[in-house]
């Protein structure tokens, strides 16, 4: 037995994944054995979602008949239909994604089922759907409804096309599935170990997803790239003559009194997160094409502000946070951004668990008193 | 860095404690240091609750205070008083607690701050409500409303009252009140520790206990008790003329085949579950009582053939079965009422983990192919 804590589990291989890998040292994420960047830009985020799900690349016939069962599955569940009102009008986007989520199993046909064809089925379900969730939930808040699903057009497309009400441009719909192939799985991160110890109770699939969104919530995860762009808001409002001066002094600043800056620095990567480079490139295209390319220059500053001071790079959620701005997605739809496409590896991983499943159950080392003796409440 | 990995972490120390502790070689169990032996039939479910939460037993006048806050903590949410109806018709029971649970933030007041204070608003207020969930669906599914709450009842009493439409006799409110206590918290167990990776990332108390439920909901975990059940129910029907006997026969009959026996065996416990030992007191004792104790022979049958084939030992679930199947409890609420006294734990760990926090964050060994080129569709 293990007599001192890990805390935070920091380098313990808590399970073993054919999904994806990291290179810690060398910035490299590959996806079942395919480097991340061979995949941006060349893969779709259909055809690496079923490379995770189903476990290899599709071929012409295989991945038309994934795009069909992706356009299929769009269709929300019942009960996801006639709370949405109500749910969106009180719940924060994070907040109503779990709710949402958790309603949707409500009429799953497979939903009591944890077999291998069975997950498969929830798991093309639960990736068409998630995005679908975001955009509804948007025109609900609204007051409205979103525009029906397309369905000649792929998630990325299709994502916005519900969520802006027009349709996008070719290469901005190209530049969110990017987004959504770099973010879809990434080894036992908190929101996925979350999915795996639900799972590993044989727990059912809906169930160890909304477990993994209720983590994803956290500011430490899939709210770090929101906190990016409203720290970013927050320096600009305050600054507006000189914005992007200020974004480097107001880092400084806050470095020297030892806070942390946002979307910098992550437990594997010692080098550059591989996503960053590629979202880096993103911003600094779309903020060209937007004619204000403020807030990427802001980010650049801070970018070498936090080099300089304390040589911390980058990660995924740093330039993932402009990319949306610039894609015109509302900044409190960030994370559930994250989760359209994280419901791919989730989804994965679920599959993997449940394939080749034990309890995951550690122990805990005990710090409090020992041998009390209890005082019954008159004597107290 | 570690270099192999511990499947489903056993051994493995994830997070310091001083809520309970485990001596699995001597079968013992503690709640902040006090002997499980001591607590049962002294302590009241409040008390532990306030234990756990607070950090200390309460005297008369703070325990008559968090009495008060547990019966104005009862209300239930706009959202989940106007879903009650649609969830109950088409969610099984731990799957509408997901959704219940999580539908439940929407109006509380404190759902935004992870600060100490609220999160032990939070915390009086979940364990309150979470009994009112279950006998509220159990209403629901029938198309009636529950009886309101009685204010001067306590959870398990109340419960029993709401659930069964009249009030329990005084022995059997304590009986349940004893379960509750045994059944409040038991270090790493599966959904503690999925509530943990949770709020590890400063996701708030309510996304942490919807993951723990969902991790709950498994039939390696919380839904143990739900299959003793469902097995001691098939047994008698199959073979009604000699229950007792056919139990110990199809046990050996599927030790010898292999299976497993649900009920048995604990991953920490090397002898007997402390927790059985008084469940199987009280389960007894109710079966004497009721005029029908076929169900209560079975088992011991059931323990007495495991032993001697397995040497392995009854856990919490086995006998809890029984003891819920004779207080009235429907069988398929067996779990969700595991929930009600569990959460007490749920959210004593998630305060535990704000208090002193790390992102839990694994490793995980990669097991797949290495260094693939990716092709591009067209040549697929």
């Amino acid at each position: 037995m293990a007599d001192k804590p890990s805390k935070g589990l920091a380098d313990v291989v808590a399970a073993s994944t054919a999904l994806s890998d990291i290179d810690g040292q060398a910035g490299r994420l590959f996806y079942r054995g395919y480097d991340i960047h061979q995949l941006a830009g060349a893969a779709t985020f259909e055809e690496i979602a079923y490379l995770l799900q189903r476990g290899s690349p599709p071929d012409a016939v295989e991945l038309d008949s994934f795009r069909a069962e992706i356009a299929a599955g769009r269709t929300l569940g019942k009960l996801v239909v006639s709370g949405l009102a109500e749910i969106s009008a009180s719940q924060e986007p994070m907040e109503a994604m779990r709710t949402l989520l958790s309603l949707g199993s409500a009429d799953d046909l497979d939903k009591s089922s944890n077999a291998p064809d069975a997950n498969s089925r929830k798991a093309a379900r639960l990736t068409a759907q998630q995005p679908m969730l975001v955009a509804a939930y948007d025109a609900a808040r609204h007051g409205k409804e979103s525009l029906p699903a397309d369905p000649g057009l792929g998630i990325a497309a299709n994502f916005l096309l519900q969520l802006r009400g027009a349709p996008p441009s070719p290469r901005e719909a190209e530049i969110l599935d990017i987004c959504l192939v770099l973010h879809a799985d990434h080894t036992m991160n908190a929101s996925t170990f979350a999915a795996r110890v639900c799972a590993a109770t044989l727990s059912d699939m809906h169930s160890a997803v909304v477990a993994a969104i209720a983590t994803l919530k956290g500011p430490l995860h899939g709210g770090a790239n929101e906190q990016v762009m409203l720290g970013l808001e927050a320096m600009r409002a305050d600054a507006a003559d000189n914005p992007v001066a200020a974004a480097g002094r107001a880092v400084r600043e806050r470095l020297g009194r030892g806070e942390k800056i946002m979307g910098f620095g992550h437990r594997v990567y010692k080098t550059e997160d591989p996503r960053a480079t590629h979202l880096r490139q993103l911003s600094a295209e779309l903020a060209e094409a937007s004619g204000d390319d403020t807030y990427y220059r802001m980010s650049r500053e801070m970018e070498e502000a936090v080099s300089a001071e304390k040589g911390l790079y980058p990660n995924v959620d740093f330039y993932a946070a402009t990319v949306y701005h610039y894609l015109g997605i509302p900044t409190d739809l960030f994370t559930p951004v994250f989760s359209v496409s994280r419901m791919v590896g989730w989804t994965a991983h679920v599959m993997e668990q449940h394939a080749d499943n034990r309890l995951i159950r550690p122990d805990s080392e005990y710090i409090g008193d020992r041998d009390l003796t209890w005082t019954a409440l008159a004597n107290r």
